[in-house]
């Protein structure tokens, strides 16, 4: 495998740092080969704004014009095209961040923001009576996995299917699906670490197993069944999901997934 | 109405800086009093780290026990500070942003977790058997109302209950109900504009006009009817949602919607 992990965390030491260290090693031992976006000691500039364009943004700035014509036009700046050189490197893309207010860290989220530029992630491919762009399933990204590895300060039931702050597969579904999925990535079950503010040293020895083998079994893991946009599953161009194919019961976010 | 808007957008000519102008204009006419943090441009740093702690940060760094700590001693920065006391002041919070891959832009996600610190929105009241900390209805933020301005660039039918992208109050629920809904702010209806890619100058009349009306009845609108954690809803610890409150075949994000 290719591995492009991109890591989210303020502290080197913290439990993110050393599950970001532990998989660098342990795909590296495997015999993978593996490159790491730190995005905080890359000082990532969260923000997408009028220099992300240089001489060539628009007045009025267009994010999505001015993005998809830098794209086109191979001027992005040198941060945001290596990190799409990373992305079309990679086969295997895992995120480990801290799950902060129900989502990702701003630094994350600004690393979406301008990396996935117009023309790269989405605004790609035709649109026709059978197909609405390239996206959900097919599109830039196509032929590679994703990996969300999460820690999440409070205790695993209050994510449970009644729990008070949603189901996490729920939360989680913007990302998988939204980020993820769009651009044509196969997204695998997270690795999701619950109560870690509670974490001590003594606990880190079973996170460490439990994070190592989900590291040595990415290629034999089954990616989640979100159904693809362009072959028959919802009318075009509403992109409603055509009646009677879920199973009784089923709506929400819980549509998208087949079977 | 005492109104604090966060507005996050970095073209002022752009219809989310149109829509904040109209949100100043029209609730000052009305006699309201407006604050705006314009984050853009007040250059708001986007990312947690220790230099939010200055001296006084852990080391290793502990952004839990580092913010609770400083807001503790009143030594946050004075950015952050001013946040603070900007949403003590107020009784009404707009959020005026487009919707970027499914959720906030960075920065405004970075202005959640910065000003969001431990002690002011998370992190405050006592634990017992029957109360789990003043959170989701109760908190710090208590007797405030917010509301999310929000435009997206495809079409409401993919935000629809069958939708591709899954159903906007779905997408939105982490930010209603995890962000504002926690630290005890009751959160009203979005006003979604759709298909702003599409959108001309011809068009901006009739949102306008829908803008206003929205604006202007801020006070007579009903918050979305999201359950209290701590008043009988759920099991305590487990914030599990007690059997059979919902009505049948409701299930996710929704079993927190009372009615």
């Amino acid at each position: 495998m290719k591995t492009l992990i991109v890591h989210a965390h303020p502290e080197p030491k913290s439990l993110n740092g050393s599950l970001k260290d532990l998989a660098v090693s342990t795909l590296e031992t495997a015999g993978h080969e593996v490159r790491v976006s730190d995005l905080y000691a890359m000082n990532w500039k969260t923000v997408v704004d009028a220099t992300d364009y240089g001489a060539q943004a628009s007045n009025p700035l267009s994010v999505v014009r001015d993005s998809g014509r830098a794209f086109d036009a191979g001027t992005l700046t040198p941060d945001v095209l290596a990190e799409q050189e990373k992305l079309l490197w990679a086969d295997t893309i895992i995120f480990q961040f801290p799950l902060w207010w129900y989502t990702m860290p701003a630094i994350l989220k600004g690393w979406v923001d301008r990396v996935f530029t117009h023309r790269f992630a989405y605004g790609v491919g035709e649109h026709s009576d059978v197909k609405y762009g390239e996206r959900f399933g097919e599109g830039t990204l196509t032929g590679r996995r994703a990996l969300l590895s999460v820690t999440v300060g409070g205790p695993e039931s209050h994510y449970a299917a009644r729990g008070i702050n949603g189901p996490i597969d729920d939360l989680l579904f913007p990302i998988h699906h939204g980020i993820l999925y769009f651009p044509g990535m196969a997204v695998l079950p997270p690795f999701v670490l619950y109560s870690t503010d509670r974490m001590t040293g003594d606990d880190y020895p079973d996170v460490a197993k439990a994070w190592e083998q989900r590291l040595l079994t990415l290629e034999s893991t089954e990616p989640i069944a979100f159904r693809r946009q362009n072959f028959g599953d919802y009318e075009i161009p509403s992109l409603h999901l055509k009646e009677g194919l879920e199973p009784a019961g089923r709506s929400g976010f819980g549509l998208h997934v087949s079977g």
